[in-house]
Order: structure tokens, then sequence, then C-alpha cells
């Protein structure tokens, strides 16, 4: 006498989507079957086809389709500089500042002990091993300014420096165009610690 | 050099799912491809197989897997009785009080003009022949008690009258426990003008 089986297994499949509970399952399973079954059919497809096809890039370890992306195979970008990122993303954010031409690698996740996340689950060995391909001249870490993805940053210079591989961090402060008035007490604390001569 | 073309277009499918904006979107595929590939599988299929099998009850316009729904074609339930609803939500929400066993009509929406949704989108006219099979002895509005809801009620119910069919609407009022310090103007106005001798 409930729903048919079929709608049932949609909107139980749908909960599997970050942040989507059971009412949202519900009404996006109505809203695609009754308002939009051709963005239904592309979705179903688009997903399939991406399972079928992404994998990880070998060097960089970001979603790829061949063994190694384009941006690890382009000979123009600095072999000596890899950006430790946590997710592709941010990799995406660091690009659009057309300011960086270095290489990448991407966590894809941060370490977060709560979550059952830890050094093994991340595979840092895998960056280890990557950092330590005899180009590599310094690893820029640009995980997030969050407890959890400074702990990441903390926990990876900790591997690479025995190593003796520079490790640097991206800058942390008050923001451009940011005003102190508008600006939390840690940043404005963090920026006066780190101020530089100018 | 940006993303994967598997991974852009995945990213935009996911865009078709009600209240998904680019960056939702990107944060469901990188979760579907780094955390939940089992989840992702089951979402296509699911997707798939519901799209496929999946039509409207040609008595309750609801989602069925045959042609007429387990509810419409149970003889034990009250064949003169036809409740109109919004959306499939409403319906398991009048069938979770346990205290009606008539029939349903489900809308699949509302009016809503500015969206393009006069009488003839919302199929009223399938509405005005399933009340007219000569069982049904009363329509009972059930749609919500917003603008919308309240306008798609009074519609039906101008569409309704003229054919000799009694027509009426679920009542409105403070909520069972509500309080009325916590319950707004508007409702209390209501419950007010719609009190009942007791």
């Amino acid at each position: 006498m409930s729903s048919p089986s079929s709608l049932d297994a949609l909107i139980e499949a749908l909960r599997c989507l970050p942040g989507v509970g059971p009412k949202s399952a519900q009404r996006m399973a109505y809203h695609l079957l009754q308002r939009d079954q051709r963005g239904a059919a592309r979705l179903a497809g688009a997903l399939g086809h991406a399972l079928e096809v992404l994998r990880h890039c070998t060097r960089c370890n970001s979603f790829c389709e061949d063994e190694v992306c384009a941006r690890c195979a382009n000979p123009r970008r600095d072999q000596g500089l890899l950006c430790v990122v946590e997710m592709p993303a941010d990799l995406a954010m660091l690009e659009q500042t057309h300011s960086y031409h270095g290489l990448y690698y991407v966590l894809m996740g941060r370490l977060s002990p709560l979550d059952g996340v830890g050094p093994r689950e991340l595979g840092l060995e895998k960056l280890l091993a990557r950092a330590a391909d005899g180009r590599v001249q310094e690893v820029i870490l640009a995980t997030n300014f969050t407890n959890e993805g400074e702990a990441t940053a903390h926990m990876i210079s900790e591997l690479l420096q025995p190593r003796g591989i520079r490790v640097s961090r991206i800058a942390r402060g008050i923001p451009v165009g940011g005003e102190l008035e508008h600006t939390d007490t840690g940043t404005i604390a963090q920026a006066l610690v780190e101020r530089r001569p100018v």
C-alpha cells in the first residue's frame, strides 16, 4: 500500500548524496520523475560513465581519464614545485589565480581522526613517493586553514622534512580587500604574528 | 587542462537536482567518486530503473508500476471520498494518520502562474474526469495552506461545484499541542473565524 518499490529504491539511493536526508531525497525523486525525466536520464548516464572511465592520475592523484593527467604531463609546468591540496576544487581555485605554474598533489581528503581518516587512509605514502621523485625541490602545503587542514599540513611537513625536502605553507592573514573591523580576531592575531617587513 | 570531461558532465548532470548549485554538485560528484562508488552505482541503477518502470496510476495520478495502483484497486477503501493532494509525500502523511479510508488524487504540483503552471499544465481535466466517475460523493481538498495551495484549492472547487460534486477543505487552525503564544497571528485569526460550537 505504500510507494512503488522502484520509487523507494530511488529515494533510498539518493540518500548516498552528501547532505541529503529522507525528505530531500523524496523531493529530489519526485522532481526527477515528474519534472525532469531528461535530466534524470542524463544523470544516470553521466554517473555510469564517470564510474567507468574516471580514475586517479598516478602523479597528482586527482581525477583523470588517463594514466597521467594533462596537467602532470605538461612539460612547461615547473617540475620542482609540488603544491598539496585537499580536493580537486582547491586545485581549481589555485589554477584560477593564474599565479602558480608548478605541479599538484591532491590528497582527496584530509586527516580526520573522528571519521577514521588517518595517515594510512589518506594514502600519505603515495604523496611521499611522489615528492621523492628527485625533481621536486619544494612542497607547498595548501590544505585548508581548518583544524583538520592544519593537522594534515603539520603531519605532511613532519613526514617530509626528515627526507630533506623543503616544505612551505601558503600564507595566512587578512584577505585582500578585507577590513580589520570585519575580520575575525583569530585572523588578525595571525596576521600580526606573521607580519612581514615592508 | 581543466577537469576530465566525464567529471564535468557528471557535475553538470547533478545540477538537475532541485536546490543543487555548482558548488554542491561538485561536492556531490567528488563524494560519489571518491567515497561512495557503490552508492553511485546503485543511484545510477535506481534512476534508470525508476525511469523505466514508473508511470502514473490512471486513477489517482500518483507514481505506480502498474496501470492502477494497489491503493486505488483496493475495494475496501471508501469509493465515495476523493482527497486531492499536491504531492505523493502529502498522501503519505495523510495515510500515516490512519484516519482516512477514502481514495486520493495527486495533482503532482500546484497552480503556480509565476512558474507557468496553470490549470492546463496541472492537468485539472484529468481530476474533473476522475471526480465525475459517478461514485465519488465528496472531494476533500487537502492542498497546502500556502498561497499556491489555496489558489489551487479555490480553482478546483470552482470547477467541481457547478457539476454538483460536494467539495470540502481540510480544517485550518491551531496545531494539536500548539500554544497560542508560539502560533503566528494569521493562524490564530483563522482559528477565530473558523471557530466551531462545542
